[in-house]
């Protein structure tokens, strides 16, 4: 089969490797329809990560179950399934807590996993890991592109809102206009925020935001977005969503924020582990969030989605096919596309 | 009247200053019967913060009304009182949120305002700020040493316990052996915290944690204490209360604490700026706390010292009188008391 391939920065190929196989009688195969290009995929494309030349990418991936192994006892063959960005068993700690993200068993798709920019994958921890989605949506392309981003941004964008104690009625701050930042938005929205604020600098970006709830839109950058923020709300916001995780935008959230406010943060960091650690604690802000449980949203987003309330799909402005990949690459990393569907 | 001045590092006076006299119709004047040293005291006498030669010090305690201003109502002539570090308004936004040390007007004792290591102070915005100690306990010597540490110490200890999700039957870890630390211990033990594990290194303060509550004893450092506590929890801490406030005590606190868990953290940081924001990221550990809003917390700690079921005040290991203040510093400084009381 046909699956992405790492090669170097600014390289990444489509290129054939040996069909997947159950190995694990908890694994399943699942044949691939649909997948996305992460935004954080551009780290290691920009050689920001240490990446190694043969590793598989691909972590947000929706397919069709060809096959289980022995003990996969919730999905069977022909069901069609959602993947959060992590697999997990579904039955340690803290996969009972619904910190899946921290499985003892678990791992993350890519690298020497396979990866979901592919034709298949092999799953472990198939019952874990898996969403079944209802069958009654089947055909309905809308509808399965609006599920896609449940596998990373929406369900992370959701971390970040509920991190950051988004409650009904209260005003919210969103830092990025990225694919996680708008679905913040979005899911700030859900949650009941009253005015949601978003921070960012592309006026595409900034309109699709307003179409999913963002009330006021900030394009300043640093102590100019933060003198902004403060000013127009009086003191600062009680929950703030940081969906980029630099330095940079760690400092803005850390300004913008209300004293006694929580700053949600689901940005992976990169350079900020420097942060105004004086400022948080004169004002008692709290950091909260990480790495998104995404397996433990999916179930509620998506019945959301199914319902027709929540529809993240816009985020997704680019489909290739899997030949396509590099040059969806290519876009995100020239901000040509906020993100890219592959159909396989 | 006599109150300790600051020189420069390593020297503080007690000398003559003016007599206070009300300022604002929201003043008292309060007579000090008792006040203390404290280990933040130790950053500017070691030069580490950087302050004022003429700066008043003391923000840490008690003592009995002579005067007050045309507005106080619930504060009157002859009260005994108790100051928390900070002073507030008890009206605006934060205070009504139980965040009184952001008040819109507050402040906190010493440099510009006058300090508690003194024969009297000027308190400023008298009905939002001092708690009135029941007449009942005047006389108990035992009694009003047992109330003094919620001026601080014990609030912010109880801040970190809270912070940090202390819960009843849980497990909690307590970064440092120091006045607030040891108030840590206490404040976990008094939430219900069934394990109790202190990371410190010295001897009799470690004997105290036990007296205290502690259930474990950690004294290695950095990779060797993290080893030890994650072994001994079979995998980290959920409830993590950092009482230090380095970048190393930072960097244990992130070691322990257990995937999803919360750090607690009421260290003043100095040099706590970097910190190891992937590690927390990846395991969706939640940083909270912050200077303590101990007038928030010392109605109920004050309700309980009087029934007598907690007392702090063996913290306090060294009494002086006023002109004994600078050996106080000096014995804090060399570490031959953990905390200094002070009774003019």
């Amino acid at each position: 089969m046909k699956a992405t391939v790492y090669y170097a920065p600014g390289d990444v190929r489509v290129e054939n490797v040996s069909d997947p196989v159950i190995q694990q009688p908890s694994d399943a195969i699942v044949r691939i329809t649909h997948a996305c290009i992460c935004g954080s995929d551009l780290w290691f494309y920009r050689g920001l990560d240490e990446w190694k030349p043969g590793w598989r990418a691909g972590h947000e991936w929706m397919g069709v179950v060809e096959d289980v192994g022995t003990d996969v006892s919730t999905i069977k063959r022909g069901d069609r399934v959602l993947a959060p960005f992590a697999f997990s068993d579904g039955t340690c700690e803290f996969c009972g807590k619904g910190l899946q993200t921290s499985c003892i068993k678990g791992g993350f798709w890519g690298q020497t996993n396979d990866g979901g920019q592919a034709e298949a994958v092999r799953a472990p921890l198939a019952d874990g890991t898996l969403v079944v989605v209802p069958p009654a949506v089947e055909g309905d392309d809308a509808m399965l592109t609006a599920i896609l981003p449940l596998t990373d941004v929406m369900a992370t964008g959701h971390h970040a809102a509920v991190s950051a104690g988004t409650r009904r009625g209260g005003t919210v701050a969103v830092i990025g206009d990225g694919a996680v930042g708008l679905c913040g938005v979005l899911a700030a929205h859900r949650l009941g925020a009253e005015r949601i604020i978003i921070l960012g600098r592309h006026d595409k970006r900034l309109e699709l935001a307003r179409r999913f709830g963002a009330t006021d839109v900030v394009t300043s950058r640093s102590e100019q977005a933060v003198a902004a923020v403060v000013e127009m709300t009086s003191g600062g916001v009680e929950s703030v969503l940081e969906c980029v995780g630099n330095e940079s935008s760690m400092e803005t959230a850390i300004g913008i924020t209300r004293p006694g406010g929580t700053i949600g943060y689901v940005g992976v960091p990169h350079g900020s582990e420097t942060i105004n650690l004086p400022s948080m604690f004169m004002s008692n802000i709290t950091l909260k969030g990480g790495v998104a449980p995404a397996r433990a949203y999916i179930p509620e987003l998506l019945a959301d989605v199914v319902a027709g309330t929540l529809d993240p799909s816009p985020v997704l402005d680019l489909t290739v096919d899997l030949e396509g990949v590099p040059s969806g690459y290519a876009a995100m990393d020239a901000r040509e596309a906020i993100k890219v569907m592959v159909r396989p």
